[in-house]
């Protein structure tokens, strides 16, 4: 994507070519199992499904012979032509071919006070439909379609109505554009965070703490443990003081915050105690709020960078939930700068030249961009403040410039209270998603009454920034495990070493090792089972340790080690001292490689 | 205390003595003042009260008049006397003298049924008292009591009756322990963690945010910050496994693990969602039993030790919150170890060790000891298992009869699921405080339903050993506040070095040194300000600060600083390198003193 332009225009064509797909599904379907009856057909994200009541067994063996019979009946041409009844015609048209379920879709379109309905019709098969479709489907590439799967599906999502069968299929404008959704798709689900979490036994849930509320194991504690110190040392490295404040606040807080009246819907009811409402915090800004105002501020503090490791909870339907990228409560790296007119330029550059660092040093810059959001001229929806927007605008832009990274541009979506900056990342399944979002503030100083005496002994307000640095350490994790797949940066894996024994003589010598590994802060591991060392090869591969230490009477005589490269498959002799200095070294350069051995 | 011993019963004759001389206050003060109208005066921790409704004016500086005259009737050797009145006599009586609150007060106790009730006599001032008093005024130490502050206090704590004057009086068997008294309060006022938290901006509270819920400021995030890498460090060193777990948990949880049954006065109220309810967890067990339960364990997993810097809530009376020590959210170093019978001596001996050696680090080993809670034959108070309990509670004192510490027993306040071993700390104002149980648990594995699989193939119950390390981090910080007054070691100290120049020639030296200690993670300020070097010492010294780096002209031509010691006042000029690293190896041994200068 260039700087500043938008990505391209959903596919309007391709859109007619899924749903006509879907029709040409139908009426194979109707051609082959005349019995069964119709449901919904529309395209998707990825190509079209359609839901049918079979009156036999139907299984996904059988979709073969479907596809088939499609792909031979699109070399016909069938023209799809449109026709409009009443609801009455249409009524008795589906009623004679018995679909009910059509019946009962323009029942509630008629009692909706539809006058007129819409059909499609080609090669005999109608549908009710409202388009739009391809010309004949001759327009339909015809490899460039393939029938997936079958799922279940209550008839319009409701448990009390009968189980359809839904077909799902994918479709796009060529074979290559499908060989390559389908190559995507696939690296996407062996990427996939839930998947690979647990393998690595990186996470697990319980339906008993509760849906959303995931525990860290072990493993996945320590690469919390290391982002988390990563970024608070970084932070202190940079100015910022840390603090802790509680994920409790009284519901009174966010009410002057505003976000009882505007995010109320995200947050948890509250919980009474003593005549109090105390709300699960759904953000931070008002309790950094409250440590600004604790004391006078002058000039001289500014700028004022209180940061935190901040936990919080927001709403999540619990359909939405998802391992640990959509969960009920989660922690941010988050931060509040308090600072003039003057500092703006300065911090905001600062802001950017850290997320800079942490995208380089966790590897997700090559899958992540900025998007940044500006205000128009919409009355009521921004903050009345020319002077401002045009300020914060001007240095958002500019900073953005000089950024040797691309950039997209959104007018009209700032905050109210100022412009935004998103970070974004593709994901391993092609979504785009924003990781977290940065936003120039110059509003809630003056809610919370936050004022700093200036060099002249006047009161002013500071403006504020809201950011984050490396995002919510939860949704952080989870895109890193589908970027690495599991396979960690030395610096990031939660065992980086693993010793393996050929036999019991090296066990000693092998135990040696791992004690002076672990005064080094090497995380490292033994295994000294009685098991083959292909066998240990093998499990130390799966679980995608950098390095597999193999130990045999060799290398105690030469008191070496034979380090094992999981990414060249590399294997290299060399001294215990040199491979744990090596080791060291790759840590502490944030290395993504693997250069060990 | 010898080890074993019982603390001493509370002292029957101080306590008549207390509570005489609320009657002699009494007496006085309705000599000297004859409207003054009589509330209640019992006997206290530290001395006696008595509330009255005076007539006039009164202020503190009538305090000295009503103690001079106390002190002078006390020679006179006044017996008290007992005598019995009916209710309706009693009436009378105090009607007569208008002694509106004791005529109340006699009614009160009439309606509860009682037929007689007790007055005490002396000086021909007579009061409604249940006693007991010393047997004349003559046997009350006429030097060990003063008259101590006022208060204001609600008739019967009811703001909406009359607001009464209560005259406080310290009272103790000699002069010395008086004295020593007031000694301890005052030390004890200047280190309340509170003061000292507000004066080194350590945390702050807010209205807003909520009674009980402190924001711990930069400086305080920065201790805590401290305690928690330390305790993980040497935790995971100690081959515990860190875990992270949410806050929340399923109301199901608690009732499966008994807390919501036995606990739940202790819980806040659930929060409803989606038909869920969620509470704020008051422990982490059940977190840590799901992450065992999450897969299939062998006896080679044991002992697992899962630890956690666990967030939890507990219910406080809003009228009990205080500073970081009672809060309603905290933070525990937490962890659930799980291992066979065979492995219970050495896991609970491990875990001495590392309290032990928590209690070291910290220094707070001076002020600490340990309590046993065993059973006793109580039917239905403890789990019926004899063996368990032979086994358990003889490991648990053999232990610590191996301890070089004392500790004390208690029979019969074991917990239900197996014996206890508390942490005992005396505060700085005398009183006795439990920082953190360590129990042993022969019940939750069968409520959970854990097992392991043992090397005979058989499913068996681990045992779980519940314990901390270093307690609660807000209220450890609080004790450590109160132990160092402030005056934290090096290793604690949020700021450990303040670098001062003398003029403004020094400031591009003073900013070189400061850089390179920051390179050596120094926790370093700079007061480069145009203020006399005597005012910078002083603000230096006023905040605690274990190193003040004075620069002059000299120590910029000889490359040196001059370091002076807060706790000895020493000043030495030395070579800025060998400051940096006398004052690493401080930090890295933990040392309790300031050596580096």
């Amino acid at each position: 994507m260039e700087n500043g332009e938008k990505p391209p225009q959903e596919d309007e064509q391709l859109y007619r070519i899924r749903h006509s797909l879907s029709h040409v599904l139908a009426a194979v379907v109707k051609e082959l199992y005349p019995e069964a009856k119709l449901g919904i057909g529309p395209p998707i994200d990825n190509g079209f499904y359609y839901d049918f009541q079979f009156a036999e067994e139907f299984s996904a063996n059988d979709l073969k012979k479907i596809q088939t019979r499609m792909r031979k009946v699109l070399g016909r041409k069938d023209a799809f032509t449109l026709k409009v009844m009443s609801p009455e015609e249409a009524t008795d048209f589906f009623w004679a071919r018995n679909e009910d379920f059509k019946v009962e879709l323009i029942k509630d379109l008629a009692a909706g006070g539809e006058t007129e309905v819409t059909i499609y019709e080609h090669d005999n098969f109608v549908d009710l439909c409202k388009g739009p479709h391809v010309n004949n489907t001759g327009d339909i590439p015809a490899r460039a379609f393939v029938l997936d799967r079958i799922a279940g599906a209550y008839w319009r999502g409701d448990e009390k109505r009968p189980m359809l069968t839904r077909i799902y299929g994918l479709a796009f404008n060529t074979r290559e554009e499908l060989d390559a959704y389908i190559k995507q798709r696939e690296e996407a689900m062996k990427r996939d965070s839930r998947k690979v979490g647990k393998e690595l036994e990186l996470f697990t849930a319980s339906e008993l703490v509760g849906r959303g509320l995931p525990l860290l194991l072990p493993k996945g504690a320590t690469i919390r443990r290391i982002l988390e110190r990563f970024i608070v040392d970084e932070e202190l490295k940079r100015g910022y003081e840390h603090v802790y404040t509680p994920v409790l606040g009284r519901k009174e807080l966010y009410e002057i915050s505003g976000h009882w009246e505007h995010y109320q819907e995200s947050m948890y009811p509250p919980i009474e105690w003593e005549g109090q409402s105390y709300v699960l915090r759904p953000m931070t800004c008002p309790h950094h709020f409250e440590i600004y105002a604790s004391k006078p501020r002058s000039y001289r503090d500014l700028p004022l960078r209180l940061a935190e490791i901040s936990p919080m909870f927001r709403k999540e339907k619990s359909g939405e939930l998802y391992g640990l990228i959509r969960i009920m409560g989660f922690h941010l790296a988050d931060a509040h700068i308090f600072c003039t007119t003057d500092q703006l330029y300065d911090e905001f550059k600062a802001i950017l030249d850290l997320i800079n660092y942490c995208m380089k040093v966790t590897g997700l810059e090559e899958v992540c961009w900025y998007k940044a959001s500006l205000h128009d001229d919409q009355k009521g929806k921004f903050v009345d403040n020319p002077e401002g927007w045009a300020l914060s605008e001007k240095h958002l832009l500019d900073i953005l410039k000089e950024q040797d990274r691309k950039y997209e541009l959104s007018v009209g979506d700032a905050a109210f209270y100022g412009p935004k900056l998103d970070v974004q990342i593709r994901t391993v399944s092609g979504k785009e998603e924003t990781i977290f979002t940065n936003q120039i503030d110059m509003v809630l100083a003056e809610r919370f009454n936050l004022e700093y005496t200036d060099a002249d002994g006047r009161k002013k307000r500071p403006l504020i920034l809201h950011r984050s640095s490396i995002g919510c350490l939860e949704r952080t994790i989870a895109f890193l495990i589908e970027f690495y797949a599991g396979a960690f940066p030395t610096w990031l894996a939660p065992v980086q070493v693993r010793i393996l024994t050929i036999s019991d003589r090296q066990i000693d010598y092998a135990k040696n090792i791992r004690d002076r590994m672990l005064q080094s802060k090497i995380r490292v591991e033994l295994d000294i089972r009685n098991e083959s060392l292909n066998r240990k090869i093998r499990e130390g591969r799966l679980q995608k340790i950098p390095y597999l230490l193999i130990i045999g009477d060799k290398e105690m005589e030469a008191g070496t080690v034979t380090a094992r490269n999981r990414d060249t498959h590399n294997q290299s002799a060399l001294p215990v001292d040199k491979f744990i200095q090596d080791l060291a070294g790759e840590e502490k350069t944030y290395s993504l490689k693997l250069n060990c051995a």
